[in-house]
C-alpha cells in the first residue's frame, strides 16, 4: 500500500502526463548569473497548468485512482495549489472534486479552484481539522482522497519536474552541482530528488523552507520526523505543512543535503527580483529557492545551480507589496 | 544598400544568434483558451535576453557590422528596449556602445542599458531630435549606427522570433489561422511575417498599435506611409515610432492584414491578465497583442491564434497600477 516511489514510477507518470501537463521551460538569466558568479538553471513550474507543479502529482494520482477504483469523485484538502490541481485533474477525467480549503486562503487560489468546477468546503485553520472534514466528505460522497504529498503516485507525478529538468539541462550541456527546491510536505523535492540523483549522482539537493516552518531541515538533522513549533506565521502559504510526510521523509532522509531557511523579507525581495529580472510572476512559497540563493550570494561562485520556481498563484495585493522590495 | 530582408537572411540570423539568444518558450494557457473559445499560442519574448525581442535584431546587426566594418563602436537611439539590446550585443562582441535615450524613458530601461556597459546621452523628446544627436556621436566616435528597425539585418534578426515560432507550433501540431503582433516601426512584424508566411501561406498577420499611434494601420489602408498626428500620448513607450519604416513598410504592405488598435485601459487590463493567469510580466507595448485579443473576445472562436509578447521591461510603479485592472 504505502510503497516508496521509484524512478520507474516517475517514467510511468511522465507517460500519463504526456499531452496533459505543460513541459515548462528551463530558463537562464544573465543578470542572475552575473550577480552570483554562477550558472543558474531555472525550472518554471509557475508556468504549469493551474500555476504550480501540483498539477503533475494530482493528475497522475487521479488517473491512477480512476483506473484502479470504481469512482471519479475525489476529495482533497489544501491551502490552494493542490486544490486547483485536483480540481483541474478531476475535470479533465470528467469527474467531480470536493475541496477542503482554509477560509483565509489567497483569493486567487479560491477562484482558481472554483474555475475548475470543484465544490469547496471552507474551514477555520485555528479551530477545525481539515483531515476530519475531508474524510467525512469522502465517506458521504463515496469519493477517493487525493493526498497532497504523502503518496507514491503523487510523488511520482512531482518527480516529472526533475525528469524534464535533467533532459533540459543535458540538452544545453549543463551538469548541475546542486539543486535548491522549495519544501512543504516534501513531495516535490522527493520526486525531483529521485530523478536528479539518477541522472546526476553527485548533485547536492537542498530543501528550502520558510523561517519557523523548517521541519524538514530539523528532521534531517535529527534523523527523525519532528513537528514545527506553533505560533509562527509566514507569507509562504504553500509551504506550511506541520511535519514531513512519512513517505516523503523516507525518501528525503536518504537523498537530501542540509536544509536552508528564508525569511518573509527575503521572499518579498525574491518576488520583486523575479518580476524585474526574470519577468516571471511567482508566489511567496514558489520563490523560496530563489530567495535562498539571493540571500547567500557569495556561496555559489563557479557552481551550476538548479532551482525550481514551484508556483505563481499570488494575490495582486501581495505582489504589489513585494514590488516595493529592492536588492540591497 | 537598402535591400529587403529575405527568408534566407532570417536563416542566416538564426545561425548568428545560435548560442547567444534564448529560444523563448511558446506557451498555451487554458484560462485564455476557455475565455476566447480559441487556441492561443503565446511567444514569450519578454523572456528574451535584455527582456525584449530587440536583442535578436541588435545582435545580428552588430555581428554583421563587426565583420564588414572596421569598428566595434556602435550608436543607437531608443526609448529603451533597442538601447539595452544594442548595449548587450555590443558588450558580447567586446565593443563600446553609445546610446541616445529620452530623459523620460522608464527607469528599468535606463538601468538595463547602464548594466550592459553603454554610455548614455539623454535628450528632451520635445525640443531635441535624437537622430541628430546620434549622428553627431557616430562622427565623433567613429561608430556605426545600429538602426532600431529600418535595416535588412535588424529585420532578419527579429524574424528569428517567427522562425522559432513556426517550428514550435508545428511540434505541437498547430497551424495558426492568424497572428497578432505589436507594431512600432514595424521591424518585428516584418521579420516574423516573412517567416510565418513561408511556413503558413494562408495565415493572416495583424499589426497591433496603441490608440493615436496607428500609423501602420492607416498606412496599410492608404497604401502609403503616413505620420501619426501630434498631441497623443500612450503608455506603450516602445511602440511610439512616428511613421512606418521605409524598408519595413515595403515588406509589411505586401503581407499584413488590417491593423488593430488598443487603448491604455485595454493595455493595463492585459498586463494584469498576463500576471494573474499567464504568470508573466509584460510591459505596456509588449502586451499590445494580448490586449487586442482580450478586447475583442468573440472574434476568435474556433481559431488558432499566435501572439507575440514582445517585451517585459516595465517600472514597478506602472505594473503596480495595472494590477488594479480587472477583466469586466
Amino acid at each position: 500500500m504505502n510503497e516508496l516511489t521509484t524512478f520507474e514510477d516517475i517514467i510511468a507518470a511522465a507517460r500519463t502526463l504526456y499531452g496533459h501537463s505543460i513541459t515548462t521551460p528551463l530558463l537562464t538569466n544573465k543578470v542572475l548569473d552575473d550577480l552570483l558568479g554562477a550558472r543558474v538553471l531555472i525550472k518554471c513550474e509557475n508556468l504549469q497548468l493551474t500555476g504550480s507543479f501540483k498539477f503533475r502529482g494530482a493528475f497522475n494520482k487521479v488517473s491512477q485512482a480512476t483506473k484502479t477504483k470504481n469512482t471519479k469523485s475525489f476529495v482533497a484538502w489544501s491551502s490552494g495549489n493542490h486544490a486547483q490541481a485536483v480540481a483541474a485533474a478531476t475535470s479533465m477525467v470528467g469527474g467531480k472534486a470536493y475541496i477542503v480549503m482554509p477560509s483565509d486562503a489567497p483569493q486567487v487560489k479560491i477562484s482558481g479552484t472554483k474555475y475548475y468546477g470543484a465544490e469547496i468546503t471552507f474551514y477555520d485553520r485555528n479551530t477545525e481539522i481539515r483531515e476530519e472534514i475531508g474524510k467525512q466528505i469522502a465517506n458521504e460522497k463515496d469519493a477517493s482522497i487525493i493526498p497532497p504529498y504523502d503518496d507514491r503516485y503523487v510523488i511520482a507525478g512531482q518527480g516529472t519536474v526533475g525528469l524534464e529538468l535533467c533532459a533540459q539541462a543535458l540538452s544545453i550541456d549543463e551538469t548541475p552541482d546542486l539543486a535548491l527546491i522549495p519544501c512543504g510536505g516534501g513531495g516535490l523535492i522527493a520526486g525531483c530528488g529521485i530523478a536528479l540523483r539518477r541522472q546526476f549522482p553527485n548533485i547536492l539537493i537542498h530543501p528550502v523552507e520558510p523561517e519557523g516552518f523548517n521541519d524538514t531541515a530539523r528532521s534531517l538533522e535529527l534523523g527523525k520526523r519532528v513537528q514545527n513549533k506553533v505560533g509562527h506565521s509566514s507569507t509562504c502559504d504553500s509551504l506550511l505543512a506541520p511535519t514531513p510526510g512519512e513517505l516523503t521523509f523516507k525518501i528525503n532522509s536518504r537523498i537530501l543535503s542540509p536544509g536552508k531557511t528564508v525569511t518573509n523579507d527575503e521572499i518579498a525581495l525574491a518576488m520583486s527580483f523575479s518580476i524585474n529580472h526574470l519577468k516571471l510572476c511567482t508566489e511567496p512559497g514558489g520563490v523560496a529557492a530563489l530567495a535562498s540563493l539571493l540571500s547567500d550570494r557569495d556561496s555559489y561562485k563557479g557552481k551550476t545551480v538548479v532551482l525550481v520556481l514551484s508556483g505563481g498563484n499570488v494575490d495582486p495585493s501581495t505582489l504589489q507589496f513585494s514590488l516595493s522590495s529592492n536588492l540591497p
